[in-house]
């Protein structure tokens, strides 16, 4: 039979699609994805979008590889006369582009460790070679940061510095200063992927680490988390020259992104109804938050230990006496599901087995509440390290 | 500054991008793109399907990989039971993902010559070592095939049996079961693409060379051509084994394509009133056809010569006296936009320098009678070769 390519077999399945048949069960609770919350979604707002579609029928027409040039133009706003912006199938899709236009296989990429586990499978895709820095709580360890950007010759360094995906880290102002500057320093560019950047809880928004770099940066934008993710509306944005090669590359992948779903979340996010849409949607899940966090400290003191993000869809737990995949598969058995950490590794890597994460945004406060009771019979009925 | 990868820059810019601005110019006359008329857009039938979307929020959530399934079914019908159907951003996104899936650079694909333009673009992406064999009027030359298939060590055969891009041909049914049992006898698995194969304007459908194949066959389908391009959903349908790996590709690349469109595609093609739009759009198109054939043979009498296509956009004639690229230049200089042969031949190949491609569906009789008086000024401004 085809056999299947090199790129595909060192690819690994991701352990939240290996699980999906448990997970769907209707007795089940999930932790364990990242989905919002479809009950928050704006539809009033999106049925008028959708009202609207009739009007502009070029939309059902092939069209520019580059996105709907409305949209482009309200993200590009009036600065930034050398960026582009490019519109992609979700910023999943502006990922795996910037892999494609960029990277050779072999070629060294750096992740934050843990990292984003749709960005691990890119770079596998790629055939990269995958290095690591660790995630702080305040951004990535400037040291071994400096020190794995002057020992490999790095071509990419991929992160999300706002609410990260898994950890919840938000990375401080001084710290996103000193990696825009070590970058620059190696020549070596910047992925900065910010799907939660938008669900800040508290605090005051950063500036970006693209808008403090003085080095080639791509910034992935994406609507995912404020809009709606079945629309698959997501962007990157970066200097013309950089772009060129990602159309080049999108144009033979699928010619172009769905543009009646480019026209409608421009419709969506133009509503004068999107501000308050947002502002309910950060008080729902800033509540989910505390009140995941309380129960967590209430029912599992002592179990595990956790700092409680500013924002994002996630709390990232250490385990003080299990291992997170044992504590993974009894708590299927007890009908609640969490990620083990070590997914959010690459492979080879030596990950963290005493981590896992847990959604706050898909379930509501009876659930969250149910959910943990599960999870501390599952805790229970596993025997520590 | 960051180098772009070997595969980018490999792959060969389109012409019809390349030519894109000029075309655009309110006072051109294009027969150089594949456009179907927006004019012919079901267009109440799509602001129907709009307006159900709301009665399905779930749509607006993450969904499956493999695409919504209500569409999946009605795609896969009751037969094939090991068969499997996913959903992509149009078919050239299935085709992309069967080269990422199967293909290591240098390994060989053979198509026919000349082929879509697209496809080329995907294969040059996947690093693959192109071969071609001949495209006659009712499909390959048989020996020319077994003679490609036996000498090298081909993995995929890419052909559009139905009308093909460019050259309008449709294959005989005679050739289709040949060249499924040539593809057994050797191994080497079918890529189907079926974009035009409801473009039919006289004649019985034959059956697919997918349906004749005892070997493994990919059947892509789209809805560009009969309902509308800019949603983006097409499929390919093929083993459920095969699939697998594309699955994987496509999770790493989008996650998913945009669940509001593939819903209201289905919406669109299971509306009592679609069979309708499709026999007033066929009959537009085979008016337009005859209409574009009938000038040619009055017009450009003793300047080219070519056969009426029984389906598809597109007439493909080959000049007796004319360089076709020169042709093409002169012929922006009229105000009418045409293809030369060339582009649909893979690189470093031989090419046919003397046919052009004609477009008959973008434009509507009085526009199409323009654009043949403009190509004869071009012609006759052109020295012969």
């Amino acid at each position: 039979m085809l056999t299947v390519s090199s790129r595909v077999q060192q690819t690994k399945p991701s352990y939240i699609r290996n699980i999906l048949k448990v997970t769907q069960q209707v007795d089940m609770l999930s932790l364990a994805g990242g989905l919002p919350d479809a009950e928050l979604f704006p539809l009033d707002i999106l049925a008028q979008a959708a009202a609207e579609l009739e009007r502009s029928p070029g939309i059902f027409q092939y069209g520019a590889t580059e996105g709907l040039a409305e949209l482009r133009q309200w993200l590009l706003g009036d600065k930034h006369l050398s960026d582009d912006v490019l519109i992609t199938t979700g910023s999943q899709q502006a990922l795996d582009l910037i892999a494609r236009s960029y990277l050779n296989p072999r070629d060294k990429v750096l992740c934050e460790a843990p990292s984003y586990l749709g960005a691990l499978q890119v770079f596998d895709l790629a055939e990269a070679e995958v290095h690591t820095v660790m995630a702080e709580l305040d951004g990535p360890n400037l040291a071994q940061l400096e020190q794995q950007l002057a020992k490999h010759k790095i071509k990419l360094f991929y992160a999300v510095p706002d609410f990260q995906n898994p950890s919840g880290h938000c990375w401080s102002l001084s710290k996103r200063k000193a990696v825009a500057s070590l970058l620059a320093k190696y020549k070596v560019a910047l992925i900065e992927d910010a799907p939660y950047r938008q669900l800040r809880y508290q605090g005051e928004p950063l500036p970006t680490v693209s808008e403090l770099s003085s080095y080639a940066a791509f910034y992935l934008g994406s609507f995912s988390k404020i809009a709606t993710p079945g629309m698959r509306v997501g962007y990157v944005k970066a200097n013309q020259a950089l772009l060129a090669p990602l159309k080049k590359v999108k144009q033979a992948s699928d010619l172009h992104s769905a543009l009646p779903m480019q026209m409608m979340l421009l419709a969506t996010v133009r509503h004068p109804l999107f501000a308050e849409h947002l502002t309910k949607l950060t008080n729902a899940y800033r509540a989910r938050r505390d009140y995941l966090a309380a129960l967590l400290k209430q029912q599992l003191k002592g179990e595990l230990t956790f700092e409680v993000p500013e924002g994002g869809m996630f709390i990232w737990a250490r385990l003080t006496r299990h291992n997170a995949i044992l504590l993974a598969e009894a708590a299927l058995q007890q009908k609640v599901a969490i990620v083990p950490g070590d997914e959010f590794w690459p492979s080879n890597h030596t990950a963290d087995y005493q981590a896992i994460r847990l959604n706050f945004t898909a379930l509501i406060e009876p659930q969250l509440e149910q959910a943990v009771i599960r999870l501390k019979k599952a805790i229970q009925s596993c025997s520590p390290n």
